[in-house]
């Protein structure tokens, strides 16, 4: 029942590259449609190798996924340096990197699905509070007002609901929608500014946007393009 | 076993009832902390006809949300007649009763959570495409570029989520976020007609809403607001 190679192999390693061929063909077809044969296909052992180590196809998925939640949640990493706009871009691009080359496996993740359990779910929004916690040190506030906190949960749903949308077809540019998200992050703290009661930091972060960011950067170009279509309104 | 009240009320009755009973056991408390047996008790029934007509929690569970979805559904409903932002703001603010009002049957529709199945997943879905729908009906829109589709899709799921995070504690007024979702709506729009490449229509429709809107409606108010914090900028 075992080869030179098998034997080579520790339990970890081989659980390792179990969830990698797994998470790679969850990748590429959804989720449901994978069956655990392929899987030992792929991995070159038997079917009742892969019981060995995974009980069973869910928790061999809830591995893969865990550990594309991990990948993902380690692409928000972006040193504290530089005007925010860009740093938000570069953020936004490592996400739709994840997102283009995870299609299916990102909308298994993100919106459960047909394979969809309640460690799922917690996975998803694990993802969501490493995006959250992350902006947040970017902006330099630990402790968020209610409405700030809101500003940045919407807008970490707003990327996330973007992204599946556009892997329904990608009919946008990657890069137009990138640039429109941060955009967006402007215009949600806009928005929020203008009900900030004085102490709820949202106006200084509107100022910091409006006074701080390069007129190159993502918020100066889209002041400029906003700018460029106000005069034409007859 | 039967007793004269129960002989009276037909199939289709005793199940309307148990629905509603269901339903609002379901808005009050988490769904998988409701027992068959509670129902039972609140329909005043004994738990073996509960089960006579629905097989089990989980198919009471999805009558219920498919009802709930159909209220959701009906409140998007609003006259194609005044100013946009006014309208939006209408749809928004009966958006929030029904949150209010099925708080914890709301979170349950829209996420899923452990009671959650493929059938509530569909559900969910087609509570954001009557959304989507109707708010294309308001922009006068059948056939929107799929820059618009995308901002009217991603708005409503701002909504959605916005609406799930303010259910977590209720820390901003109500009517505060329900201005602050159609000024979003607004700053999305926005922001896609900066990237319209002339012919998605996005141009166009912020137009309409720089120049049709009212000082004193949403749209209105909102540049009010900006135009007041853009100075004070040092």
């Amino acid at each position: 029942m075992t080869t030179g190679v098998r034997r080579r192999m520790g339990v970890e390693e081989r659980r390792r590259q179990l969830i990698g061929v797994a998470l790679d063909l969850f990748c590429r077809r959804s989720p449901e449609d994978v069956s655990i044969d392929e899987i030992a296909a792929a991995a070159g052992i038997s079917r009742p190798l892969v019981y060995h180590y995974f009980p069973g196809k869910l928790s061999l998925y809830e591995a893969a996924l865990q550990r594309a939640a991990d990948d993902l949640a380690e692409r928000f990493a972006e040193p504290c340096q530089g005007p925010l706009g860009a740093r938000l871009l570069r953020m936004t691009g490592r996400f739709f990197d994840f997102v283009d080359e995870h299609g299916p496996g990102f909308t298994a993740l993100m919106r459960g699905g047909p394979a969809g359990s309640p460690a799922t779910g917690a996975l998803a929004e694990s993802v969501r509070q490493a995006a959250y916690e992350q902006i947040l040190a970017h902006l330099g506030t630990a402790q968020p007002s209610a409405r700030l906190e809101l500003v940045v949960r919407s807008w970490v749903s707003l990327a996330e609901s973007t992204a599946l949308l556009w892997l329904d077809g990608r009919r946008i540019p990657r890069g137009d929608l990138e640039r429109q998200l941060v955009h967006g992050f402007g215009a949600l703290v806009a928005v929020g500014a203008a009900y900030d009661k004085g102490d709820e930091g949202m106006a200084e972060l509107f100022h910091r946007l409006l006074t701080d960011e390069p007129a190159d950067g993502p918020f100066g170009q889209v002041a400029g393009r906003l700018t460029a279509l106000v005069p034409s309104v007859p």
